[in-house]
């Protein structure tokens, strides 16, 4: 008897089959196989992240070797510990690949290198090509069923920020409400794992930034930065007292479902400089501009253009995106992982497709106050506007008792 | 006015000097300079992580190039947003490294390939050595300031530990209470975030693992395993209602200070089975043991054929590391990783040193009542046993009130 448990697939037959044909289709034209190995990766194809090796070809159906786990049943799936073996049953069954996809912009030169040997050792001549472009355009459109993933992550993100006001304390460090942040996102079912393709960024459950340290600049790639804690995450919350007439930016995970939505909020400690509380305005005035913009079709760089203009226009270019040092980007694609396509930034090529999820987060750095602003999670549709699937309230919400 | 948060090496002159020591030692027999990108190595060499890169010649003083926080000061340090453009000025100052070692094992395909061509294109004839065998070597061996971080995190890891019983309220879940734990070791300021090299690994915060979800085989190479709360991050907790007879086994983060300690302990609802009783003392038998075997000069793998023997000795080697899913070690090394060297497993060929830090987990999962056995953090020292750094009571204790 095979529990639902063993199984390997565990999306249903005909997400599974909506999933592998976007994929090959997308596969044909520049490769005759793809090799996949990378968790968000594997996750997005099976419905469950495993230890092991998935090969797709381009026209046929896909098989799998487990390294772990390997009471998981399915078709076309065997235990093979190592990819030297795998490759042996993979040349038994299938054609040769001449064009063999890796995962080289996120499995590491070893392992690439360690594959292609190992199918090179079957079939002599085989050639890498770059997996990334395939996957990023294939990842970056959600089925209906990805769709409602997204959606309850919403739901549930929501319901923690709309908690916020009670969990603040007066005194509190920044790093004290993030906890009690933390504690309350983790009770409503979030997963906590924060998933970034790429090595180049850090964070743990999110961003909390109150008064100057909004301005402290990060090494990592987010719309804002922070001091951090400790040199070795130097990033958000640096554990200062949250202080009257600064503000609270929230950026907290909204991983409840294995994709996760992005959402910022801003709360102020009784009264704040004026042109903060504008800068904030404009920052949902964008996001509505935006999101009337996004409709299919439309490149991303249009976004990112139109936020910039509406910025300069309000006499706030200089604080957009950071102040000491400023984001590139005014948005990003997310799913299953905090950075897929499209990215909205001024030289994205990214053209925006029905069933694209996007984090809009048009940002300012008030100097002595603090960072305004919000991020909302929006689905691209048909016909715009694009779906705010974030809904907590947007003002500024006074934080005093 | 440089302010210290300015400088980009945060550790003082003798430490920078020292691990800068170690590095070029170990360096110079296998190449002729280092590029040195991976967040943990860049934190290791200068005590913060930064956002660009480190070459390291065999013999000369380290460059440094940044691509964000170009505030940033010191010896050798300029903004350079490409590699590009960094390999130029390495390539104005330095002669040319025929042999370049690179983290093939870390960095991705690509990542690599841009470095290296990079450098080609300087100084042609560039031929890649693998960084991952010097900087394992180099990084086993902690300094003595990193000691002292190492302790700082043993000793606030066991205040959290001490908590726990009082966490506990009955009818709580696993996963209940491990958001309380989690609440309570981020108010004693643990950053949260759980390196671990490579990406084969994921975890959230740690584990917590109560009855027969302990025997839930998982895809990661963790020493258990667990089911999780969802398939996108299957392992540990997975919801279960803590349940009078069953063991609750708690495997939770310990980077207090950007070198992490790794602790285990196991509580119980009531009484529980004899064997699972007994297991626990071998398991704490096995600790002692190894902890008085842990001379510099012992090879890891005896610390695990003697710990693999005590296990067999005591009729317990079917449930020893797993029951379902075996573990095929029984330690490893940590410090900024939780998978440094060396590892205790029955091929390692790594040798004990002093300055070495190592976690020790001889577990055993009983059927029907769940996980038992410790785990410590040690430090092996010049003669005798090794200092156990993690000093959280070892006995089973019992949550029942």
């Amino acid at each position: 008897m095979i529990h639902h448990s063993d199984l390997l697939i565990l999306l249903d037959d005909a997400e599974y089959a909506l999933r592998l044909e976007r994929l090959q289709q997308a596969l044909a034209p520049v490769a005759d196989a793809m090799l996949i190995t990378d968790h968000a990766t594997l996750y997005w194809l099976t419905g469950r992240v495993f230890a092991g090796y998935a090969y797709v070809p381009a026209a046929a159906a896909p098989l799998y070797g487990l390294r772990r786990c390997v009471h998981l049943k399915g078709p076309g799936v065997a235990a093979e510990r190592k990819i030297e073996d795998f490759a042996v049953r993979v040349a038994g069954i299938c054609p040769p690949a001449r064009r063999l996809a890796l995962e080289t912009s996120v499995a590491s030169y070893d392992a690439v290198e360690r594959y292609r040997a190992a199918f090179a050792a079957q079939w002599e001549d085989v050639s890498v090509v770059a997996a990334g472009p395939v996957l990023r355009a294939v990842r970056a459109v959600k089925t209906p069923r990805q769709l409602q993933l997204m959606r309850e992550s919403g739901r549930r993100h929501e319901a923690v920020y709309r908690r916020i006001p009670q969990l603040y304390a007066p005194g509190m460090t920044d790093m004290e409400l993030q906890v009690e942040i933390e504690r309350t996102s983790r009770l409503e079912g979030c997963l906590g794992q924060f998933r970034i393709a790429g090595d180049d960024m850090e964070l743990f459950m999110g961003s909390i930034l109150t008064g100057d340290n909004a301005d402290a600049p990060s090494p990592y790639d987010f719309a804002m930065g922070g001091a951090g804690m400790d040199p070795s995450l130097p990033v958000g919350a640096d554990g200062s007292v949250i202080r009257p007439g600064t503000t609270v930016m929230v950026d907290m995970n909204g991983d409840f479902t294995g994709y996760m939505t992005d959402m910022t909020r801003t709360f102020r400690l009784g009264a704040i400089a004026e042109e903060a509380m504008r800068a904030h305005e404009v920052s949902r005035d964008i996001c509505r501009r935006l999101a009337g913009m996004g409709v299919p079709g439309t490149p991303a760089r249009e976004l990112y253009d139109t936020a910039l203009a509406m910025a300069r226009e309000a006499g706030l270019e200089h604080c957009f995106m950071g102040h000491r040092q400023h984001a590139g980007f005014v948005g990003h694609g997310l799913g299953i992982e905090i950075n897929e396509a499209p990215v909205i930034a001024p030289r994205s090529r990214d053209i925006l497709a029905e069933g694209m999820c996007v984090a809009l987060e048009p940002k300012f750095v008030i100097p002595g106050t603090g960072a305004v602003g919000i991020e909302n999670t929006y689905v691209v549709r048909a016909c715009g506007p694009m779906e705010c699937i974030t809904g907590a309230p947007e003002e500024i919400i006074n934080l005093e008792k």
